[in-house]
């Protein structure tokens, strides 16, 4: 098997991170929904005080191969605050592409995450799943996660676009 | 009525913004939740870069009612990142004191949530609600919000306590 890294993504990454979103976003059935460009990706990600964090998993070829190291998955997160736990983690995204799965490297990533959350005071970390994603969820509920959606019944809301405008008065 | 006034919470509101959150919390059945301190609201939200940020509702008593403006309501949101669409913003929580409902100060505290995300460049504002909390879930539709559980089959999932300990070898 070929050797796999997890390491926090460079500025470079970018282009390969938009291919893995946009992916993610098709997988998810909403590839239409994609806006962001790989610009956005790196002002937002690779200045002071960015606004989302990243790490890629990256895949070493066997010797005699040909093509160089390959980023073949990642995740994204960034801080949010509970106002009964104070400081938390939320994963925004996880995508390891299909050809890679069955390996651990999700689980790899989900690990270096809980690994900074709690580095950095975290007591919780987040994310949403489509109820469909059957094989993430399971991973999820295996990796001894809680889903609040059915346990305690929250409802993920979101204004946008003309909806934002008008509450706005704009 | 009082008059009523929408404003950025100050560093020594936040004894009654404390009160506020147990208030939410016991209304939501999670009393036994909060775990947070005054002295953590104070150092995670009024400092350089902070966690979260505050608005409250003050009430102006009228002429020759005794006491002075009253903390009322308030909301605390923080801004987040979407892959498909950049910076958002989550409303964490928002609470009206039972006896001031039905005045739109919950509204005007959304429709000033509303306002900062726009300016701030964002396209969307989430917060989540317990699905038998119908009173809050018909007045963000009447907003214009759509939950997107029921629309699209999102899960909120969580890591927490020993799960994140055993996740990061901890």
């Amino acid at each position: 098997m070929d050797s796999v890294r997890i390491r926090e993504a460079k500025e470079g990454d970018c282009g390969n991170i938009l291919r893995l979103i946009r992916e993610l976003a098709e997988y998810e059935k909403f590839s239409n929904q994609v806006k962001i460009s790989e610009e956005a990706l790196k002002a937002d990600g690779f200045r002071e005080n960015p606004f989302y964090h990243c790490l890629v998993a990256e895949i070493f070829p066997g010797p005699g191969e040909p093509q160089g190291p390959c980023v073949v998955a990642y995740g994204i997160y960034y801080f949010i605050y509970s106002t009964w736990k104070g400081r938390n983690v939320y994963l925004e995204d996880i995508y390891v592409k299909p050809e890679y799965r069955g390996q651990g490297i999700g689980s790899k990533i989900i690990k270096k995450v809980a690994e900074v959350a709690l580095d950095k005071g975290c007591s919780q970390f987040r994310l949403a799943v489509l109820n469909w994603n059957k094989r993430a969820m399971d991973l999820y509920k295996a990796l001894g996660a809680q889903d609040l959606t059915e346990a305690e019944g929250w409802h993920s809301f979101c204004f946008e676009g003309e909806a934002m405008r008008e509450l706005a008065g704009k």
